[in-house]
Order: C-alpha cells, then structure tokens, then sequence
C-alpha cells in the first residue's frame, strides 16, 4: 500500500485506528476452541466486526509463532482474509545481518503478503535496508517503545539528544516518509513531540493507548500532521472487550467508539 | 544445558565451535533437492559430519520462517537430531515487550527445546527477563554485532562508555553468567578487550571469524578466560565448503581444521 493509499483509507474512514491482533489461545472465548482452527475464526470475525472502523491491522508474531506450524498457517489465513483495503503490519521486530534481514523480508512481504514489518533498530543501516527494497512495502521502526524497559536505552543522552531521537534521525538516511514510519510509545506527550520534530511527514505507529495508559488526545495534539500521519495502536481493549459469545459485538463496539473520537479529532483539525 | 556441561562439553572436544545453519534452500547441493526435507537432509548430513568437533550449533531462524510452515518443521526436526551433548542456539535476534517476548520464550525454549535464543537489548529489560525465567536456558544478549551497521547505534559514546559497553552492564542486572552471554563481533580485537573487561565471566558468542573477516587468534588473545569462555561461530564457510556430493566431507574437514587450531589455543592457555 502507497503512503496516498493509506491517507485515502484514513480519510474514508475517518479512523487511524490499528487493530492489533494478538490472539492468544488461551484468551479467547471458549465456544471458539472446538473449531478447526481456532486463531484464524477469533481473527476473522474480530475483523469482520471492526472492519468500518478501523484502517490497519497488526498481528503480532509471537503468538501465532509460539503455537508453531499451526499458527503460521491461522496467519497466513489471516492475512489472506484482511482485504486490500487495509494496512497490515507484521509486528515482528525483526533486525539482522543484511543477508538474514532480506530472508525476513521475503518471508513477511512475498510469503506472508504484509504490506509493512516492524524492525529494530539496533543493527543499524544494513539490517533496515533489505526491507526497504520491496516496492510499495514499509519499515516500520522501532524508535520509542511503550514498554517499561523503554527508560533501561532508548533515553540516554547522545550529543543534545536521545537514542531514539538519534534512531529517528539517522534512519532518515536510508528511507523516506513513502516507505519509513517509526513506533513511538504514547505514554508521554512530550516525547511524541520531539518524535515529530525529528520526523515531520513520516507515519507514527503509537501503541501504548488504552491498556496500556496512554491518552490518544495527547497523541492527537503532539503527533497529528496535515496528513493525519498517525496510526494508533489497540489491541486487548478491542480483541478481549469480551470474552463471551458476544466477543465480536463487543469488539465492533469498541472500535466504533475509538474511531468516533478519532473522527472527531481529525474534523477538529482539518484533515477530513 | 548448565554452564558447567558447556565447559564440560568444550574441554572434552577441545573446541568451543559453533556451527551457523545458516540453511539456504538455494545453496544447498543439487542431489538433497529431491527428498522430501532438503533442508534437513543437508543439516542433518552437516551435524553427523561435523560432530565430533562442535560444541554448539545455531540455526538462524529466518532461513526456516522463509519457507513458513515446512520451514518451521524442518527446523523442528534439526533441534531434535540434535543430541542433548551440545549447546543450541536460536539465532532469533527477538525482543518484546513483556507478554510478548514470554511468548517468544515459550516458543522458542518448550516447543522447539532450543538451550538459548539471541535478544536484541533496545527495548530493555522487560524485553528480556521472560527468557531468563526458564532453568537451564540461556539469553545471549547482542551488544556489538559483526555488520556494517554495527557502527551505526552501537559505538555511541555515552559517559565513558560505547552503548555496547553500556548494555553489557546494564544487564547484568538481570541475569549472571549461568544464564546470559552476549553476542560480540570479532572484527576487531581492541573491542572484544572490552566486552571482556565490562562482563569477566560470561561466554560471549563471537560471529564475524571466517567469511566475515574476524581472526580467531585475536578473539582468543582477548576474550579467552580460565574456563574458555567463548563460543565462535562459523556458518556459511563450513556448510558452504562444497556445494557438491563431498559437501558433508567438506563440512567435516573444514570444522576438524578449525577444531585443531582451537584446541592448541586452549591448551596453550591451560583451560584443557
């Protein structure tokens, strides 16, 4: 998917809400497990029931991984069944030698048919390019992450600034704004700021909001662009609103609501 | 395996080898592509070929996910052909947050039974703690790595130190050297002197020997300790000697040469 592509979605939509798919057998709603095939039913209807609202779709890797074959082929259904309408992210954060990180992108690009991968950016330039390479594919990279062990490297002072603004700057140099979004946690306004300071017309993908604490309203006022150039992440507040027989109703619901005060904010700003 | 069974396993092949495989659909001989698992008819002629003179063997994950499901299978299989005698790697270069990488733990430790699995360090501690939880199972944390992007994020000077002088130390907080090493790139010398100097009594794993240009003798001279202390991996150029019907053979004596250079090293040192 082309950077106008997705803008179009969000614009249509009046949504920059991912939907993060980090379906977890044990997680979901018992009636489920009796299928064949369990992950990809969850998957489907929780997509089906949030599609109106929501513009991309992230599944991370770990869960499907950890139930082995089984699960990469509920992903591979999974990417199969989610239209081309939509944005989808393999959350892998994957990054390694330059001939083991083009292995990855054949993988998740060509076998899995993902239209982004999030990669880390720990190995530096070499790692990254082999994904950038593939026409109309994304990087998206992990700058700032919304997890407690943020604080241990991602802050230290570096010259005037941070290692992720450092990240953020430097990784500029081998992608741009058409193929090269960034992850920036939403747990301090301040920092999303000086994330799109340093990166001012690329996409910032924002975990971090809802279970996790963030507010969207601080994401919305520190990272919105003309473009929107936000894609915010949830994940357990929408696929586990519910663990019943109603778990889909539930999901749409949520989302509906989330995608509500994203429309809202994008009307406020105008960019739709 | 337990760090005394390593040292135990090393001093009694007088080798601290670990073979890469670094498995290639495309490189391997033309003769295996005809069974039914090329991918593990070649390891599996690989490791009875280089047994004898190996101490760890580290599959590199992303040639396996390449090939998706088959892939995840023939990986599966080379794990258990494996014999409990040596140490094995799961070249995964993951890194979560918590709940995830718990499921990168589980995968990678029950389903597939590997004894350690590679972590990238940017997303800090919670990222990692989830693979130190497991008896008897090992991080091997990357600090400096053997590319050319290395230079990139790595070599940053913080305080005194470089960041990868910075994330040895710091993560040492979270395991001891029964269950951490770090990954340490032998290109050059002066710099294995100092992950050395920032972690005394951890195994580092050394990539970059061999078709990457690192020499084995500075590795030794400044990474060895009393009890060896180093695993170093070659991959492409013993499972790439040949690519022929000799490809096992080849295998066997490019390892048992590396094995008689090694085993002089330990034994000049006094670690055998």
């Amino acid at each position: 998917m082309t950077k106008k592509e997705l803008i179009h979605q969000i614009k249509t939509k009046k949504s920059f809400l991912c939907v993060g798919l980090d379906t977890d057998l044990e997680k979901i709603p018992e009636h489920l497990k009796e299928s064949a095939d369990p992950i990809f039913e969850f998957n489907k209807a929780i997509i089906h029931a949030t599609l109106p609202y929501a513009v991309a779709y992230k599944p991370n890797l770990a869960f499907y991984e950890a139930q082995g074959e089984i699960g990469l082929r509920s992903l591979k259904k999974t990417v199969e069944y989610l239209t081309e309408e939509v944005f989808t992210i393999a959350d892998a954060k994957r990054g390694d030698i330059g001939n083991t990180s083009k292995m990855y992108a054949r993988s998740f690009f060509e076998y899995f048919g993902f239209d982004s991968v999030t990669v880390a950016p720990y190995m530096g330039k070499d790692s990254v390019g082999p994904f950038l390479e593939f026409e109309n594919k994304w990087v998206i990279l992990l700058a700032l992450t919304s997890n407690p062990g943020a604080q241990d490297f991602q802050y230290f002072d570096i010259d005037e600034s941070k290692l992720f603004e450092k990240v953020i700057e430097q990784s500029q140099q081998w992608g741009d704004s058409n193929n090269l979004m960034f992850v920036v946690g939403a747990t301090r306004g301040a920092d999303i700021k000086k994330a799109r300071d340093k990166a001012k017309d690329h996409f910032l993908l924002v975990p971090g909001v809802g279970a996790q604490g963030g507010s969207l309203e601080e994401v919305v006022k520190y990272g919105m662009t003309d473009e929107c150039g936000l894609l915010v992440n949830s994940s357990r507040s929408i696929i586990y609103a519910s663990n019943g027989l109603d778990f889909a109703q539930r999901a749409e619901e949520k989302a509906a609501e989330i995608q509500s005060e994203m429309a809202k904010m994008l009307e406020v700003r105008g960019v739709v």
